[in-house]
């Protein structure tokens, strides 16, 4: 829904969704190549087989492009896993989800969103973390656990660790991640 | 002391610091012209008086030479105000601050630092937040108030808010700002 809401993005199948799908391809299969000097609209242009104008009037920008493209990548892949009770599920997601976005690519796919400062797509950033929090809430909700809100776990969980990982040289740990879970109000031991 | 070992920076006075500041003064002159196309290493050697190897020698790239100059425009340029109570001073303190990374020239600062994710940097931005929340911190505790860590200022108040202004499309108001305070724990009311 929120998805939906934060970004309409184009009919699937219609003719704008299959430029958008062919340019997004060329972009990854530069970046696969590790050829940064190919990463340019013309260069691009050519590998989606479309003309750079329609680059320009579509994308405006490179670093507009990029920032689609790796929240594209930023898409959860998969659920979170079901552990049977909301602190082990909650645990289990944040401590993958801060082992994803620390890594090389995981560091480089956040930049490339803030630095090309599209709002739509930092947005979409956190529309994808609050959808996986969500589902393990309402898993919980369905065994009966009670649960903190969405925004209760952005505020106390996601949010510092973000920061630290922005913000400091080093990546929070399992137990820093354990402090912040525990601190947490309304999750059940 | 934080800062001092985060960035040693060129002694003060010494040759490399005359370079340094003459290059800074000239990106903040271009900058201040508003003309972007002017900021490039050949432009900013001219205007400092220095030949571009320099640049490329002491800065590599320019994200790197701009995070530069950012971090130096986000050093506090004056002590939070001191209101008698730690309540007031933090939320007067965070309220400003907020108000002033959430402006235009603010959000550029920020994203200029985070583009060119220089460790060095980034934890620098942290620094100067950590030492306004100490120096609130000392006032309080000499006044015989009982305040919490500043670790727990930055994940509760600072974090929350800095993720909302990223990764969100409103800037967060007083309310938000005053929810959060009310919500931290060791502070008197």
């Amino acid at each position: 829904m929120q998805d939906k809401k934060s970004r309409p993005g184009p009919r699937p199948g219609g003719r704008s969704a299959l430029v958008q799908a062919a340019v997004h391809r060329a972009v990854r299969e530069i970046q696969a190549e590790g050829d940064e000097a190919q990463l340019t609209f013309p260069a691009i242009a050519v590998r989606a087989g479309v003309t750079p104008s329609t680059l320009y009037r579509r994308w405006g920008t490179l670093p507009e492009l990029l920032s689609d493209v790796m929240v594209e990548n930023l898409r959860p892949d998969k659920a979170p896993e079901d552990l049977g009770c909301f602190r082990a599920d909650l645990s289990a997601w944040i401590e993958q989800y801060i082992e994803e976005i620390s890594s090389v690519p995981g560091r480089n796919m956040l930049r490339t969103v803030l630095c090309a400062d599209k709002t739509q797509n930092n947005v979409q950033c956190a529309t994808y973390t609050l959808q996986q929090i969500e589902m393990l809430r309402s898993r919980a909700l369905a065994r009966g656990e009670k649960v903190p809100s969405a925004d209760t776990v952005l505020d106390r969980l996601v949010a510092p660790l973000v920061y630290r990982l922005l913000f400091s040289a080093e990546t929070p740990g399992p137990q820093h991640i354990a402090r912040l879970v525990d601190a947490m109000p309304d999750i059940s031991p």
